[in-house]
């Protein structure tokens, strides 16, 4: 990792912290001065949390989410419908739906998007996994839980491309005008999907 | 330290970062994710970094910039001018005054404000340290270079008021219209500082 070569302490933690996503330089020299700052267990805790994790947590072999076991609760429920499986983009998003009690089923984590211009192509996305998942669990239903946005909607076309010749249901998550949301305020898009894909009342 | 009780690793290191200026729980959390799914290198030379600053890097002594030695190459500095003291508000500060090239004296870091809304209040600057400097190196100006801002000029007040019978110079850094700024989308405050405090041409 060429961040050894920085011989300054300073500008090698600074240099690591924006690695992190969303740290820009600024905002990662302000913290380095906030744990120079500190008492001296914070860094000590800090440092030993960071190789805890990496040393008690690992990623569910089977849906990618993260966990204490090499399979996770979620995987290994078997309460849980194996036949649906809902793909998301992130453990964080997982963690959403599963919040909202809407889900029984099981997951797969795409950990990513496609998005070209961010040079994340769809190959860089671990499909021949889901596919090999679809096949061995037998599912009927892929949801595809991506966001409405743009790179969501790409990696959504993406999948459901590889996923034509499974023979599975492949549906998508509604989109339209959030709960407790007002028209009035709401983008044309969201409008637009709202009457497109409208319900019988 | 309370976060020592939080069992899971996970939510331990959410915990830490979150201590962390300007970083919320959902941040903090996506930090965690991201340092899970990075190269095992990573999490161990962010922790290595962390550990080492603090063993090589201190606060100088003088003036409460960041050192490898006692004293800062700063303050050790004997070109420079002893007594001009440039009273600034933290170190990031400190280094935008040095990059500029704009002064020759010493400084001194208050590692703060004056923000009683946000529980600083003036006893919580070192001002004894800032007075006992004052007299010790003989200081003939006391440049106050704290924001242009609600907390920056409370600040300043309190420091002036705290320095006024030292029978020192107290100066102000100058606020105006920025360099390369345009009077037609400047603030009105800046607008009448700049009128308020003109130069002769």
């Amino acid at each position: 990792m060429i961040v050894r070569d920085v011989q300054d302490p300073l500008e090698r933690l600074v240099k690591l912290l924006t690695m992190l996503p969303g740290i820009g330089e600024r905002t990662a020299r302000r913290l380095a001065y906030h744990v120079l700052r500190a008492p001296a267990e914070y860094p000590e805790d800090l440092a030993h949390a960071l190789l805890e994790i990496r040393g008690k947590l690992c990623e569910c072999s089977s849906c990618g989410n993260i966990s204490e076991q090499e399979v996770c609760p979620i995987c290994s429920d078997t309460s849980r419908d194996p036949r649906k499986l809902c793909v998301v983009a992130s453990i964080q998003d997982l963690q959403v739906i599963e919040r909202s009690g809407s889900f029984r089923g099981r997951y797969f984590v795409l950990h990513g998007y496609v998005a070209p211009l961010d040079g994340l192509n769809p190959e860089d996305l671990d499909t021949d996994h889901l596919l090999s998942l679809v096949r061995e669990n037998g599912v009927r239903e892929v949801i595809i839980a991506t966001n409405p946005t743009v790179e969501g909607e790409a990696t959504a076309g993406y999948l459901a491309q590889r996923l034509r010749d499974e023979g599975v249901k492949i549906t998508r998550i509604a989109s339209g005008i959030q709960h407790g949301g007002e028209i009035e305020y709401s983008d044309p898009v969201s409008v637009a999907r709202a009457i497109d894909r409208r319900d019988e009342y």
